[in-house]
């Protein structure tokens, strides 16, 4: 496929990539001085972890060219990405001009990290084909995307869309309703607001925040979800004997973040929606799979934890 | 040592293998019926993951006791973990207790999640040697244990309490300021209070919050905690662009968790911070040094993400 990249800082980059490694040509596009040799550098930085990951046939970075021009650059592509900065206005405009010269049947993909996608495609004249779909830095190594349909999007676009990050060796999240922030971002987003408030108090420092996560629950998270991390961390009670402990802790001031009525509901969706997910496997099962995966990436992250800095313990 | 363990719930039972593990004599105890049963299963079911991380010299299950007396149980022990049900009073007057049995200057460690320590230690005959010890489940996997002292604990037994916990091979933090939760569970309780208004919204269900987490940023948690990477997400201009970019953000509905103002002075810990924490890594190297542990961490967690339920895209 011809693919276009419109956008070239880290993630525009990191999505040029991706997509070469995948054996695509590629033509990217940006209009600040110097973009086109950053960009090189950029993905000639990049080039040995896909490699590492895979090379797809015929995949090479002399597929790629660079267009200074927006308009030039979508003609002929199949599928455009949009990575400019996270300004809905400069977006909105960006992406006329890509609806405006691409083909009309051209899947429109936006790596915006907030900004809903019936807001980005108002102005389209072939607003069927937009999408949000907002990758995870560095986006040439985690897979995730998450795929958002605006009002105006149509179902076979999607799909369409959905089967184009597919190809891509991406992890496709369909996001079926609109909020600010997506999904991923607004898990991202109250981590940070909280780790604001901890260093904002002086309750610790930055790297004892980040001490915090790495090397406890955020091992935990690149395998479960908070989801089914705390369905594992109720025994073989699971969820349930965890919403019977931990639940009444949601009235408690443990964040800045005001915390839903835990109703029969909300219980309800909870509990099996962890039951539904464990997919067959046992509480057994699910326990023995995480103490294995921790195991072996204790053993693996132990050689890129960053060194602490020197401090007593007082 | 001799180390006891009281209460033998699921977090008990990590902390009887951890030390275990390391050489220890273990006493447990725990009024319920059946406790000492399931907590030899949950031991030997624990004990592979033990064996893989490495033994100490000498250890052995031969070396775990059970004792149904709590007074009995902590009277020879030099090292004692209270891991009763997250209720203030029943912790309270456990640890009077216990206190009131062990020896003197015997260190007492709570795994309380969030009460804090000056409240656990109000009616110790010897408040100066307890502190919260708050470990993450599994506990004889993962390395974090956030050491708060209260306000009547003295500095030499801070000193010994982490000597003792470093000598049960884990990472401390050494968190100076007490706060409810105190900083790890501020984290995740923040990403699950949000993680629930995504699904009482019916936004999303709980797998696909899971995978929005652990296809992306869960990831990279692994390694970098909050701050170190919104640093790499800056590119070469670090947490300063990133603040920049993404500053504005605090202000937008991106979570249901008010931010806190970002003063110059938030801003310069936070920028100062980061740049301290990389020790003398250049933004490159810390990219590298990410990049090769999120390859190798792919390629490693594919093998142990659970299997997705089948569900079409739409």
């Amino acid at each position: 496929m011809k693919m276009a990249v419109v956008g070239t800082g880290v993630i525009g980059n990191g999505w040029i990539a991706r997509m070469l490694g995948q054996g695509h040509d590629v033509v990217a596009t940006d209009p600040a001085e110097g973009a086109e040799e950053r960009m090189r550098r950029a993905v000639d930085q990049s080039w040995s972890y896909v490699e590492a990951l895979g090379l797809a046939e015929g995949a090479s970075r002399d597929r790629l060219t660079f267009e200074a021009d927006a308009a030039e650059a979508v003609k002929e592509a199949d599928f455009i990405q949009e990575n400019v900065p996270e300004i809905e206005e400069l977006k909105q405009t960006v992406l006329q001009t890509i609806d405006q010269h691409a083909k009309a049947d051209a899947i429109i993909g936006s790596s915006t990290s907030g900004i809903m996608p019936s807001e980005l495609q108002t102005n389209l004249n072939n607003p069927e084909r937009f999408v949000v779909a907002h990758p995870f830095h560095p986006v040439y190594i985690l897979p995730l995307v998450e795929i958002v349909p605006g009002e105006e999007t149509t179902h076979e676009h999607v799909e369409k869309a959905i089967s184009i990050y597919e190809s891509l060796q991406m992890s496709v999240l369909h996001v079926r309703n609109e909020i600010e922030g997506h999904i991923a971002d607004r898990l991202i987003e109250a981590i940070w607001r909280e780790s604001l408030h901890i260093v904002n108090e002086g309750i610790a420092t930055t790297e004892e925040v980040d001490k915090a996560f790495t090397h406890g629950a955020g091992m935990r998270y690149a395998q479960y979800g908070p989801f089914l991390t705390f369905h594992l961390a109720g025994g073989e009670g699971g969820m349930r004997h965890m919403l019977k402990q931990f639940g009444p802790a949601l009235k408690k001031p443990w964040t800045k973040l005001e915390a839903p009525e835990l109703t029969d509901e909300l219980y309800n969706k909870v509990v099996s929606g962890c039951e539904h997910q464990s997919n067959g496997m046992t509480m057994s099962e699910l326990d023995q799979n995480r103490n294995e995966f921790l195991v072996r990436l204790y053993d693996l992250v132990q050689e890129y934890w960053p060194k602490e800095t020197e401090k007593t313990h007082s």
